[in-house]
């Protein structure tokens, strides 16, 4: 079965844009995945192809239409595949997501643009609402692109090396260990010795230290046990 | 003062790519910023410009050469210029992070591939490792797209209506309310009748008290004073 990503976007122009990079552009091109653009625009109504009014209530800015979102995704085949709608009010897009979603068929990702998109087009197509960081972003373009770059390398047969996949950040719930290669000495900064000592258990251990000393200087919130805070006196 | 994007990337076709689109693509070639890329590649090694090397101590992957990526940043102008590195161990992007980078001249940020950058680049040059979410990425091309679309949509003229940038999720620390627009009944679902009563203070008041609302039941991590955990017992 291949992975089939929906999206539905203001600016189909813009994909497979980065994702037609590297190894996740060949597999596209290979077959391994597919890539369907709907144009929201082609929902819009009247003769201007209108997908966004103002917000009930007043205020700035432009609300896109949930007959129009709606009528979108309807006109897709949805095969039981997630409906994503990135947003920063939505459940923080993690690994442990990625890799569920790597597992299933495909995914489809409903790209807001303006301020956003009306709330009944969300609950009534019970779209599941991903954030890909506490920041606010121009439109939902890149955000998909992001989530289909984690999730689409972790499909069988698209990276090369499936190796490197079980050693990186998160697998272990950690952050990743400093990396070092050739040359030995760079302005002064040699690669620590033991890197260079062959002996594997040694290295094993130093590495294992690091992504834990890393993740507890770095993110402490990450840690199996953190440490409850202190009550407030 | 513009606003000046230098990446360093071994895709630099990948560029503006998403940054082309809607307001911020205009600001582009408008000249309200610009953006420069560094193909990493020109500054590799020998007849077949490499890049990369095998990691010190073994295992899967290639990591990116220390001297290589020093030699493509040193060919950059930094101009005092923050020097990003995307990476899952970086600091959580943030919208105070965006907002602090909209009022400079400007973001260097290094894209990696691979299994990531030889720790002494990032060390010697002074990098700024920033992440974009806990998920592991192909590369950081889209991560740096996300990074540059949030500072970017943030500069003076970029967008067109700045009021909607004060009543957006996170300026207030809180996730947005929910938005409505016509018609007045989708699929049985009517718009909240506050939102068209036209009393002013009133759909205020629904409307900070939606996003309290929000806030407290999906990302109670964001308000002000979170109760301290129970200690364990």
């Amino acid at each position: 079965m291949t992975f089939s990503a929906s999206i539905v976007t203001l600016f189909p122009d813009a994909f497979p844009g980065a994702l037609g990079l590297s190894h996740i552009g060949r597999a596209l091109s290979e077959g391994r995945w597919s890539l369907e653009t709907i144009d929201l625009r082609a929902f819009g109504q009247g003769p201007h192809k209108q997908v966004d009014d103002t917000p009930a209530g007043g205020g700035p800015g432009m609300v896109i239409r949930a007959d129009v979102a709606a009528a979108a995704i309807d006109s897709i085949r949805r095969n039981g595949r997630p409906l994503l709608y990135p947003s920063p009010r939505g459940r923080p897009f993690t690994q442990a997501l990625a890799r569920d979603w790597s597992h299933g068929d495909g995914l489809i990702v409903f790209c807001g643009r303006f301020e956003g998109l009306d709330e009944r087009a969300i609950d009534a197509r019970g779209m599941l609402e991903v954030s890909v960081g506490d920041v606010v972003l121009a439109g939902g373009e890149i955000a998909a692109m992001l989530i289909l770059e984690a999730v689409l390398r972790l499909r069988p047969g698209v990276l090369g090396n499936s190796d490197s996949l079980s050693e990186e950040s998160f697998v272990a719930g950690l952050l990743e260990q400093p990396h070092y290669t050739r040359p030995r000495v760079f302005e002064d900064r040699p690669i620590p010795e033991v890197l260079l000592s062959g002996d594997h258990a040694r290295i094993e251990a130093w590495r294992k230290a690091e992504r834990e000393r890393i993740t507890r200087a770095r993110r402490p919130d990450l840690l199996p046990n953190p440490k409850p805070a202190p009550p407030e006196s």
